[in-house]
């Protein structure tokens, strides 16, 4: 099975005997499902700020990774970590301070409404609990995603999640829409797209006797290639669905934590209210956490009839992380940065629209972007080689980024929330001169 | 819903304002699920070696928690996580070189045949993944499992759990076998029962058209009620279980890192060979780590086909963890002080019981005990309300344990592979106290 942007054993002859002895070890120790990034595998030694450094010394400039969101190895969230780690680290069956004192704060982040948090420790296990307090509350199974969904890696999550590929069936309480992509279904019907086929979903779930528990959306539609535009595309469909007895989930696992820009959390571009939020990646800038923020009678009827106790979540030393990571979003100013810096680069990239025609279309939201790569722009054709070229040029040219979408053509790009302009001058220069450097013959490559 | 040795609202007035805010205001934000221990909780501020302080300054004998098992905020590891998250933390997409130094040195503790490790973030997401391994292998989705297993908390995971109680259902393709339990089938049964009730399983599910797909036992029963003896009862069920083409997977997030004492594996008291071994719990100390560790052609068969990638399994930072957690345990000879001091242990706690009728039966291996306790030890009537009783007033007297078992009437002794033998005459002393205090007033008081 090939993964997007996956190095794979055919690339193997232009590495270093070292760099082949290391990924032979690699394979006898873990398997074959521990995938590498390029057809050239960085060997990463050590992480500061928005680089992360090679085993040479050389440096990369980070404009992909969603987890060390406020910079890698913040001092004040490594700092955080030490003291806790050498102070206590145990679990939530004793009283403890830290634990409230986070999530107080954090919940001060939500909307009204959302009042409650239950703490986990990856993602996959928050969206796994989500579905289990919406499966229990409403009585039903079936959940709605979308086409090329993901939502993490444990049994009933995997199974949400068609971006995994053939090697995971779609169940048969699961119903996919299509996701609201304005690029492809055109800016003006993507709202109503995606409300008839909510609908649709529904009904169809209904005619075969399974009743609907959920519908589970991630906040900026990652794996479907980042759809972010207009803002409220998903009222019409999330509204629908509320009426219908649904849950809406908010998957806020990769769009969370200021990464949108204009506010802390992804739905809240639509204009929607959630009844669950699932939230991870970021939210300890490393150390693991996550977690379920919900409606409070969600909460409370879950926790009074079932038991639930996750022995590391919540956990002294990853609420600590966690803690520095919120106040480091707030006083650094970085969900004003996510916005700034994050137009800034919009703007940059659609410059390179202008001259560069591989360029299908840009779009965004703060420091997340899909940049849509095709060989027509009438046609739309997908350039997907040409896209797996770039992500690799660019990391030769020190710049990481990946590739997302079911067609292989998108440019996944997610700076590090502490990205400042000059880095994001050298991501757009970078950029430019793979693209340059990709350009058809016939044309002349943009100063 | 009731959980042994929970705290409940009606204990709450005997508790101080200060530590009722504090239980208010969890509710308020974390919800019901966060049930405590005690009918006092304990408010837990630092942790050292042996010993959790709470915010009086009070120090407890910490004989129950089995994350903290090299002992609380060991200098070792908390070096380790420190320099670690000062230098990297980022995800296996990546090459790096601790992660494969903790495998090897991980993986060789184990016996030939179990050679790949594929980690995760908790002990839930290792049996998840266990399972999805061998439903992939087998084609088979029929789970063999005790009746009061406790397994992890995923959606999966928690249905093949029935110790979580009515809020969860056992579903269609789940099995329940009587536990190994010498105390009230006999010692000379236990062999015998086990493996017909795994015969009487795989038939059932046949005949309802489950094809079998794995036999999922923890290592030490404990929450069923702490099943060490005698060794090698399962082997029988778990030749036949395998002669079927079902997988045996050892759930051994308990029994695992020396816990039980001569192994450092609990299965392998019981002379079996497993395909499938879980990790959890003790593997980092407290930092989130836990894994999949199994024979080759299962890792590989599922990692070619499915696509999993856990975003904080194997970080840097946790692998630093497990690293010196695993060292620590062989150098300081940690497995060799479980047996030792564990059977110091089981001597004291029999003495025990040949002076206190309560006590039903002693059993356990190394650092691992039940304490079964009985109001009659001819009809072996459970003694539930003395058992929340002594572990409450233990707790009074400085020493932390809890309770297990479906009758209510198992004290689940756990003490940290960090305790000395003067730790554990403080264990013994403080129970007799205890058990003293406890008796039926008829009696005399042991000194």
């Amino acid at each position: 099975m090939s993964m997007l942007n996956g190095f794979s054993p055919a690339d193997a002859e232009r590495l270093s005997q070292q760099e082949r002895a290391l990924i032979e070890r690699r394979e006898r120790l873990l398997g074959p499902a521990y995938r590498l990034f390029y057809e050239r595998p960085l060997h990463t030694v050590r992480g500061e700020g928005v680089w992360l450094y090679d085993e040479q010394g050389r440096r990369y400039l980070d404009a992909y990774n969603n987890v060390a969101s406020v910079g890698h190895c913040h001092p004040r969230v490594v700092e955080a970590i030490c003291t806790q780690a050498a102070q206590l680290n145990t679990h939530t069956r004793y009283l403890q301070q830290g634990i409230l004192d986070y999530a107080e704060q954090l919940l001060a982040t939500f909307p009204a409404g959302l009042e409650r948090v239950m703490f986990t420790c990856t993602g996959s296990e928050a969206n796994d609990l989500a579905l289990r307090i919406a499966r229990h509350f409403t009585g039903g199974e079936g959940v709605i995603i979308t086409q090329f969904a993901y939502h993490g890696v444990t049994g009933d999550i995997s199974a949400l999640s068609p971006s995994l590929g053939a090697g995971v069936r779609l169940p048969a309480h699961a119903r996919c829409v299509r996701a609201p992509d304005a690029y492809r279904l055109g800016t003006q019907n993507v709202a109503a797209a995606f409300a008839a086929d909510v609908r649709a979903a529904i009904d169809d779930l209904r005619a075969r006797g399974i009743k609907p528990a959920a519908l589970l959306l991630d906040g900026i539609f990652a794996s479907d290639g980042v759809f972010a535009e207009p803002c409220g595309f998903l009222a019409e469909g999330v509204a629908l669905a509320r009426a219908e007895g649904l849950l809406y989930i908010a998957d806020e696992v990769q769009s969370g934590f200021a990464r949108t820009g204009e506010n802390m959390w992804g739905f809240q571009r639509h204009t929607v209210q959630p009844d669950i939020v699932t939230l991870g990646k970021p939210m300890g800038n490393g150390q693991p956490i996550a977690g379920v923020v919900a409606r409070a009678d969600l909460i409370e009827s879950f926790g009074r009839s079932v038991r639930y106790f996750n022995t590391f979540g919540g956990n002294p030393v990853s609420c600590a992380a966690a803690k520095a990571v919120l106040e480091v979003i707030q006083e650094e100013g970085l969900q004003q940065r996510s916005a700034q810096i994050g137009d800034y680069l919009l703007q940059g990239f659609r410059r390179l629209a202008e001259h560069h025609e591989l360029i299908g279309d840009v779009r965004g939201a703060g420091m997340f972007f899909g940049i849509e790569l095709v060989s027509n722009r009438e046609t739309k054709a997908p350039a997907a080689q040409a896209t797996r070229r770039i992500v690799n040029d660019l990391r030769e040219h020190g710049v990481l980024i990946s590739a997302a979408g079911p067609l292989e053509n998108i440019l996944k790009i997610r700076p590090l929330l502490a990205f400042e302009k000059e880095h994001a001058d050298l991501m757009l220069d970078a950029l430019n001169q793979v693209l340059n450097a990709n350009k058809p013959s016939h044309t002349t490559p943009v100063l």
